[in-house]
């Protein structure tokens, strides 16, 4: 190591996050490129070892549409969610771990423990399974009734194996499935999930990891990208349909998030090296944050 | 309840085994029929209830060779072990946490907290992958070279998540993978995985549920099933060849936790209803049970 | 033990009342006969195991009767409460406590440790004697006034031995004793002991254990007995002087407990077997309740 | 208070025993008589306050047998231990709790919280019945045939329950009575139960307060009074029958406590006012030391 | 020690005061005296001995003043407050903490563990440097404008320092300086530091010691001692000047720790021998108490 | 901060060292230059940060001369060990601790929460008064009779103090002073306290900061520096009279930690820049670093 000197400018964060904790969300599309998660897992180990208390959620889209396909069962979505009917329950719960098992290794290779569950362990996450409803489908510009089957919204999140864990210094890595009542496995929106568990704990922040790089005022211009919304701001963009359909659950979960209690949500490309550490140790991040209105001044003077 | 008096029966077990830990292996076979699962996540409920400390490990073979089948992917063992190339692999990884997520789902049934793990969550498995070696094989009867490809065999076994999670009353269910130093993903027999984490914690009692009813003397003939054998006995009857090739497995496992301190290790049928509870609660059980030569004269004035 | 599936029917009833408390009042008439001490030692020793907290109140009424009489020390009672002259009360302390020594000595025949205190132990009870003063004397029918002498009134409770034994897992024996801060000892009805106890702890369940099973419509009518009271329908009756002069002081002091807190209030025969069994593991049990009104609506569509 | 200064010669005292344990014998000669209980209880209190760990162990003897011949029961010695049949036992369970309850009363009238307690509470005394034997009667000269019946030596101390008291700062005030393995309660001589709890905590000290100011050359020379034993010279005193019959197991006692552990054993006259105190807060006490032989020439120097 | 029975009368107020914390300010003039120094740490290590918690506060004024002009740097004071320039800063830095030593090894020879620190260790006490203002000189009797430079005023008190150390039975001596939030050392009146800190325990007594006798009404006349003061007659006192220069701040001092929560604040001559246990330890003591008006009534019945 | 990816080089020595201590003694000369002492708290923050145990040790010899002087107290020193006349002792006293608020006030700066101590603090150091002795004058070449007058040799260390402080992550900061049996402050060699102190810990390492950047084979040429001495070679080049008499206790120092259980001693120069931060987190660090001779093949082979 060359220039140590460098690590000194690190310390003023180091003491703002000690012992905060920390909601990371990663897409499925970045777990699916093993030099990703190498380097994902080698910069949440050093949150770790700096005293953050992280906590992983995952989904694993694509890998679940690639296995259902090679097991000749048809993917549905509408407006960005998924319809999982039992076929495709099974297939979620198989793809969905086994993608915690990857996270798990690549954690290793940097010392770090996690633990992998999923909302069913320990009733973390109580979910409701979501009634037929007619929703507007941003794709066709229509009206439709969709029944989604095995997909919950959450109901509860019961944080206490988190804590138990976190306490104990192990990184939970949570896919994103839930329990209801009766003892059924639903499969919910990662984003929403991540939002739900940063609010219930709560952390001080909220990542949402994946391939695009923040909230775009032009889908097609990434120069367009807006790099922070108050939860204000970002409530009138979501429903002035000014978001495009796979952002808008990531935003919309951003935004509960801070309204929950968590400090600042982000939304960034888990794609461009060191951006997680670059959101966390500069005064301007890389990719869309949403904070509260009333931190909007105290920001704008900061940067 | 009729009969609330049959309660008071159980009074001294309760006592003897209050705050003692039991390691439950699940057979595969047991947990691909529902009301087999359910049966089990009840006996085992009510022992959570009864401050039993459950950890259950579980297999997944039956379901692991089904998805593979609808994958395209073939299946091969020698001598009861899976041979497990890269894509078997990751399958296995896949569909183990499947069913993990099903026994989580039973528990909760009867408000039991499980937490689904494997052995590469929290360092718990430390494996190396097992060489190509020389094996006699006891179904074609003849000596062949065999590269189990990414099986492991166990290294080293890291309770700690174990501990944290028993402490907390939650009931561990750990799928039968490990990782080595590499981070490389590996499988292991779910009967030697379970015999290894109840040596190293250690458990009271090592419990090994499948479909099949104990020791045979013959294996045609259900009749001739041997209701124990010391670790002395046991060793002579595995090396003079006395015992099936998927049963051997088993009767190594059960030997080697007992010689590792466990008190008692017990094959028993996991169909039968009630099996589990038998073997808790009464003095004689249904299956075959392994224990320290010294216990012997014990065991026989209490029958 | 044959029917062991039957153990599985209690697991709500252990999980609803696990880390519960139980105060459990044993009348002295049941702990003169030795069958019956027996036998609620082993079903207060299974409510133990079942972590259920109990805590025990007896008097010894009968006891001290009897010794009174062989040192020829005339018992004079009045409305069913006892008057304690100094002499009565040196007799009381001693034979409170021998009775508590047999209470102890039963239960650890079961492996229950048992701690015999008394009101005085650890300032636990602050009674006030009790002054003179007129009252209406239901068996004479006549006002009266009477001095109950060394006879107290409870002031407050102090339940952190209570609190320390439970913690530790023993089973605290209360005699039905308590000190006025001059330090002098007072003789104090072991109902309304029991009743004061549970409020302060606050317990979940007080049971008052005597040789009658419930309170009757008509005294001299065991099929008259009401299975449950509101404590708004219990003060109704005692106020219209529908309970006969035993019970009063059971009924009265089962409606305080509810009142302050305790969820349900029990009147039972100890009598006849498996009675506080009965009432913990079963929908109905087998003498009269006293349960808040706002709860009386539940009771009844579970029934 | 006049002289304050008084208090600063305490300090090396005060230092030296903080968090020390002793147990105190109190004989119930000095129970009867009301001021000397106060005076004792004045002493014990400040041991208390001064964090001294303080156990009192107490017979009841005197008391035993006036109640027992108001009962018109027959009470019998040999050699200074009773013969308890099961009437004297009976009556042996409700005095000595009710000279537990005189100890407690008096001990809060200076806010001290005593826990009355025998060593059939919490397992604490585990006895055998002693056997018939012929002993040599000291009193006659003769070698006699005795069955002490309800008479117990102690098998083993549990002593949690005195260490969960003590943690949190209550006084346990133990009568002498034990139980055996069957349940039976059973008589032990206090002196013994005293010496065998010292040994088992184990204790910094061990005091035997009686009526008698110590071993005496001459039982009929208070001036003949022996100011300290080793555990050596004790065993030859004792064995050289060169003590009296009531002398004998006290002396036996202190001498078994200093072997087992206990520091120092002090045998003496509770009537003397400050008496404890004295013996605690000055260099030579009032009554007669054991010590260990290897202690004699550090304390000859002290003097 | 001849008249242990004196011991017993400590009893009453060796329990009132258990637990409770004391915070003992010493004037620099008591230090500079090796017996008195002596005899105050031998007070201090009885009360620490019988489980108060003492914090003991120290200026240096004397020390300070002698350590200047031996290195030819001039003191100046204005009503009893130091002007404090960087030269003198530096000298009072060093001499504080030789105070800090004497006291620590005077402690020491009681086996009472002294910690020795400043308000700028820990972060304990947060200044404000003080502004240049126009004060009233008591001593000329004209208003002056006076910058005192490195002078600070208690802004805020982070007690954890001592509550750690106080825990762990260590007796913290604090010398009387802060910091200010750029890391500027400033020098703090010992009065005001130790009110500011009673204040923030919260304490139950404050003494500051010092060697004048207490509040008088004529500043030559030691017969004009005040006894006691409430916080209201106290206040009317100073405000209308009826107290000299050098008493001015520890009246101050007084009515803010009472009016903050403290109970109690004395006001001791510390030459006087015994002059603290005094205090503690018989109802009325001999100097001036300040107490709240409300416990006036009180205070006075009881003398 | 541009390069935010070099931060994640540090990991793997931010996993190694976590919860280690390092004991860290800086020589009195760096202190007394105010960027230098600024550039070392910053340093020793991050260490902080990054959940090092940080204990500080200083001396303050160049301050102490120029006090003494100012003061008109002579200096003297022998061997590189000061004289210390009762004058120079308070001398000593006082500055050593206004060195410490010093140090207390940079950490601060950067959030660090610093207690400054002395050996006298807590009984940290007990030590024995140095007797007269004929020493070998490196200096003066010649045996000379001695008396060092009230400087210490460390008897004992009870690290309590520093235990109890580093739990509730305070950095303490040690002055080198000790105490006798008799109370008597003395004077200790700085380096030789952080050998003992870090000894005592133990600690993981010890840094000696000094303006000397190592041992040098010729004291006239900074290139002879040697980077690595085992305990061994160390010792024979002490013996032979290889090292300058300012480096000599240092080199003894070093290796008696090293011998004594740390497992790093390392003599380094404080003025170069970041060179705490170097040695610590790279392969090579830029002083001379001591370790056991068994370490010396694995240090070489990583290097």
């Amino acid at each position: 190591m060359k220039d140590i000197g460098i690590l000194k400018q690190a310390l003023p964060y180091i003491r703002q996050f000690r012992e905060k904790t920390f909601v990371v969300k990663l897409g499925g599309e970045l777990l699916a490129l093993k030099e990703c998660l190498d380097n994902l897992a080698h910069d949440i180990s050093l949150l770790y070892q700096l005293n953050i208390r992280v906590v992983i959620i995952h989904g694993g889209g694509p890998q679940l549409s690639s296995v259902a396909k090679m097991l000749g069962i048809e993917s549905r979505k509408v407006d960005g969610r998924r319809i999982t009917d039992d076929k495709m329950l099974w297939v979620a719960k198989m793809v969905f771990a086994g993608v915690s098992t990857d996270i798990l290794a690549a954690l290793r290779q940097h010392g770090t423990p996690g633990i992998g569950l999923s909302g069913v362990d320990g009733d973390l996450v109580e979910a409701l399974r979501r009634p037929p409803r007619r929703i507007f489908n941003r794709e066709t510009g229509e009206e439709q009734e969709v029944d989604f089957m095995n997909v919950g919204d959450v109901d509860a999140v019961n944080p206490r194996i988190l804590q138990v864990l976190l306490e104990n210094r192990f990184v939970p890595v949570v896919a994103s499935l839930g329990g209801d009542a009766g003892g059924q496995v639903l499969n919910i929106n990662a984003d929403t999930i991540a939002a739900e568990i940063a609010a219930a704990l709560p952390a001080e922040k909220l990542f949402l990891l994946s391939n695009v790089c923040g909230v775009l005022r032009d889908v097609n211009d990434p120069a367009s990208k807006i790099s922070y919304l108050t939860t204000e701001s970002g409530a009138r963009l979501a429903d002035s349909h000014g978001v495009s359909g796979g952002m808008l659950p990531k935003l919309t979960a951003a935004i509960r998030a801070v309204e929950a209690g968590v400090r600042r949500a982000h939304i960034i490309d888990g794609l461009q090296e060191n951006a997680l550490l670059q959101e966390v140790f500069t005064v301007k991040g890389l990719g869309t944050m949403v904070l509260r209105p009333e931190d909007e001044k105290a920001y704008l003077e900061q940067g």
